[in-house]
């Protein structure tokens, strides 16, 4: 292996870019060419590709976003696109790819692969914290306390005026982002896909607080709960509770960015140097994780297809820590 | 002047538990005792009013919120509310009354004060800064400082998918913290209530940008602009651009929260001691406030009617910083 | 078991509070009477100890230091002491301790239980992250994310004007917080008390950061370093390399306060309630930890005896990344 | 005026990069070709000066230091040196400069200017805010605010232990940062050099707040303190009052660093505009600054001879707060 391209795809996360530094020094450092790759997939199909130096990743440590840029392709998707993304890595005598993104973005590696065997090896960047084979993501600690800042500040309002607020955060499918939030934040209540709350559980933990002269909270929901999201979850609520003084707040994009905390960077960093160790080492088609303090490859195909379930240990501390 | 009372009223603001404390510690070393008020004017109305000692106002400089709680009150928009809060300070024995917060707050003062002539001195507490008769309100500094960190983070994913951004911000009638958002946050365009920005502004605004090779943009959005919230401008955007990848973030209450500032904690301060001094020295009816460095006393009449202007000055700064 | 005690020992740390709540809401969650003991053991010895009710840890989740407060005791040191203490304990009832802190906590903690006999189960508490037994203690998280927010600042001024940094945080007997913000600051070196740096390999070090042409760089000295403190060893580099605008930085004790991170909210959650579970279930002369992600009990014999080692791949990566 | 050359200069302060791209769009909106110089009047000598374009100082605004560079010039104190600068200036057709920095900045501005005549402008770059002619300098607001939050987690840790601190700011002949720092910090006392305490103004100080039951204290010591460094003034306390607990904290450079406030940002762009502006209006030798919210210029032999004067209000301000 001589050439190596990186690339950063799907819903940026922090840390992303402490991964691309990552990525690019340890290739230097083991005797590689390194590419940066725009665009994710898209910049293989046009050949947005550029020969990286260390100084290239200079001071992107502590920067949110990715100077990669990322986007999701459609042309990636067709078999035409594949084929043409093959020939651009070809032409510039690419053979090894680390790909820095969630499923969407391992999905296609491991089609790509399958197709034309260019070993690939990635890294979990997704402030979701779904993917199996890592026990965080990339992005995921950033988020949460992110959120949690917001949650904070909310609280102090909240408190002012003894209200309620539903805060909802970041999760289509997976509830990791609101179950710790609803922890640090010492949430009333949370709500995620994966356990079913109905709105009466809702009324009856507001009514509990309220019994032991609580006289504001918080409900934290993922934005893909089944109960809806927060509004449409509020909104229920009121109609049951006219008397609660109730508020809602979508945390929405400002926890995909920012600069990444400690645990994403040192995640971020050490994830770089694996994939590209992974890569030396033959490995590909797999996924770089960290599973208790060990670096761990697990199959693209396991890592999109397993899910990584919620804890119940955590579900049970927002309940104990309401008493 | 032997016995006077200090509350919070309307929105909370952060630096008003500072304003508090700066009341509380000066009524004492002025040689007066000083009763904390819960929940603005029901507190009154209900009695809810306890001495303070220098201790009840430890460690609360640096707190969001406001530990006298606050509250819109009903009752005392009606005469016997009124009466019924004018007995229960002459039942305490409360000869003045510190008031904080913002134009609701300062008109029921007003007439309560013409009714039945209870020295009342007000500090400015809102974060919309929309006082006429101070520079700045307490908790205005905080809420642009705590916007311009979500702007901060949304425009890294805003760079990283070369995304439109709209975001909107508190205001419902002034766009003081639009303004210095956009300019702190080097957005492309500021929609504000006090001046009128067509959608075909809007549209012009970003295919200047595209044509300069800008791939991402970010409009902030006052609450009360006269073409909608953000959604409802996002929409009418993406009718006439439906290529560009336009996203809409509401911040919502987070900018009412958090630790103040350090211009807001003295600020605070200033205006907490230049109240409880105005008492003393005769002053009633009136708001305290800092205008060009110096504190001045403004009729609460002359402080709710008349309307600070936008600056012309930052609303060209917009303008030529995206050149 | 019916009453217990909680307090906190020893170094504060940030997250100290979110276990004291944990404690107590755990407590009564589980049917047990909790008593807030203050000053460590110095307060068992005195009696200061207060029953503690739900809301009497309401909001400290996010509160930095200890509302029980912390204090090294001499007098619990003494056979007295210890006799003393354990008669305020009988005539409260009390028949369970909680013990938040670190080594010298659990050293007391031992001989209290050895010759006494009351059950006592202990959380870590305590930045250094310096024990056996749990892969973080609380604390650390926070202590490394504020660190570094001070490194990112200095960097900033080091990048302006070309200098070297030397940043001295805290660790005396341990590297993990320097370790952690030297990957998570990108310094090019890191000094720690387990690993033998000379000053030779300092200038090594900056020469070859040099000879590519970086114009700045940061070196992390633990304060425990065997080569002295951050200002010792800068002024033997600058005796060497005195043309070098070399500067140094004692970040100090803002590292032990400040609003813990969600990692140090959840971990002293987790263990406030693994604290109180295990006094139930009848552990006893042990520290709560999180191994893997799970809940372990280590006897204070072990957790003060053993010593956790620095990472060799996080050395090393700290290399690489300067490549 | 064509062609105009901006640099920063002397210490590094946050909202330089705001005011460079401030320079640089309000120079390209007028018209102008605009020159970054880097490493300040060093790179008008070497001839270190490049065109800038728009894209040059995108996302630069929220960043902390200066793209800029920034050194003291030993050179461009001789003649010989500003001979130099001279040459390289009309080589590149450069009519006409903004210099961003302090003191040192325009004393070298003015004599350049005495002698060769090209029209220059200042814009106060510290975060002294010790400059004649403008309320606020660039950077002070950020510098109080980040040694605010320090002092904040520092309070945590004094009260968790019932600590005195010395806690020392930058600040080497003036007490602005220190005073804001003290009001903002809640602060028992405040030294600084415009005033003189004695040491045993700081015992008394520190025994009557002992007498109120105050168990912990804050004294903020401004470098340049008449007393000594805080270490200094320290130990010279505790040999009076060998049985409190103190302790002391040196800020340091991190003052220096990080993204600049929303105060910065607005005020450095205001002043990289009016500086533009001034020059095209035919002004030289001036600073541009901002009194009672409007842009003034003055002349740069008042800027850096007059001394603004510390406040007595502010003073009193936090004795008050201590009662």
């Amino acid at each position: 292996m001589k050439n190596i391209g990186v690339f950063t795809s799907g819903g940026d996360a922090p840390g992303m870019n402490a991964c691309v530094r990552a990525v690019v020094r340890s290739g230097l450092s083991l005797g590689l060419n390194v590419y940066g790759i725009r665009y994710g997939y898209n910049g293989i199909i046009s050949g947005d590709m550029h020969l990286m130096k260390s100084y290239s990743v200079s001071n992107i440590l502590q920067k949110g976003g990715t100077i990669l840029k990322s986007a999701r392709s459609e042309e990636f998707q067709t078999k035409e696109g594949r084929k043409k993304a093959y020939e651009q890595l070809k032409a510039k005598g690419i053979d090894g790819l680390v790909a820095i993104g969630g499923d969407g973005t391992f999905t296609g590696a491991n089609i790509f692969y399958e197709e034309y065997g260019i070993p690939t090896v990635g890294a979990p960047g997704t402030i979701d914290n779904d993917l199996y084979g890592s026990d965080y993501t990339i992005g995921f600690d950033t988020a949460v306390n992110t959120a949690l800042e917001a949650i904070d500040k909310i609280r102090d309002t909240a408190n002012s005026h003894d209200r309620v607020f539903f805060i909802e955060v970041m999760g289509r499918h997976s509830g990791y982002i609101a179950i710790h939030c609803g922890i640090g934040g010492g949430a009333e209540l949370v709500m995620v896909p994966e356990t079913s709350t109905t709105i009466q559980d809702v009324i009856d933990t507001l009514n509990k607080g309220r019994d032991k002269e609580k006289t504001s909270a918080i409900v934290i929901v993922a934005e893909g709960d089944e109960q809806g999201n927060a509004h449409e979850i509020a909104n229920k609520v009121m109609a049951k509770l006219p008397k609660l003084d109730i508020r809602v707040s979508t945390l929405g994009h400002l926890q995909r960015g920012g600069s990444p905390t400690s645990l994403d960077r040192i995640l971020a960093s050490r994830l770089g140097l694996a994939a590209v160790e992974g890569l030396i080492n033959g490995k590909s088609n797999v996924m770089a994780g960290i599973i208790d303090d060990e670096v761990v490859y697990t199959s693209f195909k396991l890592a999109i297809s397993k899910t990584k379930p919620i804890s119940n240990e955590l579900m049970r501390l927002v309940e104990v820590m309401n008493n």
